[in-house]
């Protein structure tokens, strides 16, 4: 229970670490001192940073997308109330973090193959999350019929990593309405 | 002349090495020494290689423009290639480069004021050609008279950073497929 317990406060740790700083910037002592565990402990519960970074970006991956796939409102609505509560966090934290997924894949995704392929299955994860929304939306008339849900969906994600580079690059709120403007409007709900 | 010609090396060889290495890698000895000119030579062009940075970033941004913007094509084709085009020399270098604009944006935004404003300028700057070219295509009916052409070409620009982003991090051309699909198709040009 205490191995478990540590082990928990170490992924807990790394993910605030690596979110706030990165990969290579947050070092297993900076992950263990913010964990409150002893440095020694680290190698009992992971091979390896690498091997911790897998498992924060699982646990990561799953956080987002309850939300998403379940509640009473429209599935619509729940897509759009899932992008807005990650740009609300972006905009509290000052534009100083962005996606894990997103920093991780520009950061490292060239240096490590088991990061990259982390980093696929976690956008994957997503897309099929997406993808699944829209097509419930599509069934209730509130996105247009002729868009492939699962294209669509891929094609939002990026449109949404690339709005976050540039809200944390601008420090600004304006690609975020831009997102908002368009795909909610044009692309996902009518014809122009 | 010399001088002239020596700041244009120094210039060309730092996008090169910016682009490959990306700012914080790319020392002022390494640029100097791709440009083939005495490292000492340097800050009789330059003051620091910050003001380097937005030299290059201003030659960058124009380098890419004048082909969108004129010749004999149909607009939507002359956008399209224009993307194309970037999407070709990111394949064609092994998903190792992506946009500078993007690179600098994500790598140094927050570190530099300066460099922060160039970015953001030459992001306008794109924004306003693309702009331009999609309200020439709504003219001429290819592109659906509903959008907004300002609000869609910043939408457009900010789903190629990430579709630029997620290439890389996979090693795959795939995102740039679904960018074609989505954008060209429904987006775009029809009412699905």
């Amino acid at each position: 229970m205490a191995r478990r317990s540590m082990r928990n406060e170490i992924v807990t740790a790394a993910l605030e670490q690596f979110h706030a700083h990165g990969y290579n910037a947050a070092g297993v002592k900076t992950i263990t001192d913010a964990a409150g565990v002893p440095k020694g402990s680290f190698y009992n519960h992971f091979d390896s940073k690498e091997t911790l970074a897998v498992e924060v970006l699982r646990v990561y991956g799953e956080g987002r997308l309850d939300e998403l796939l379940g509640g009473a409102d429209e599935p619509l609505v729940r897509l759009r109330a899932h992008f807005e509560a990650i740009r609300d966090q972006v905009v509290r934290l000052e534009f100083t973090r962005g996606c894990l997924l997103g920093n991780f894949g520009a950061e490292i995704a060239d240096h490590s193959e088991v990061i990259r392929d982390s980093v696929a299955a976690g956008f994957r994860q997503w897309v099929a999350a997406i993808s699944a929304t829209l097509a419930q939306a599509q069934r209730g008339g509130a996105v247009r019929a002729g868009l492939d849900p699962e294209m669509t969906a891929r094609f939002l994600l990026n449109a949404w990593e690339g709005t976050l580079l540039r809200a944390r690059a601008d420090r600004s709120a304006e690609a975020f309405d831009t997102f908002f403007a368009i795909a909610f409007g044009p692309l996902l709900a009518d014809g122009a």
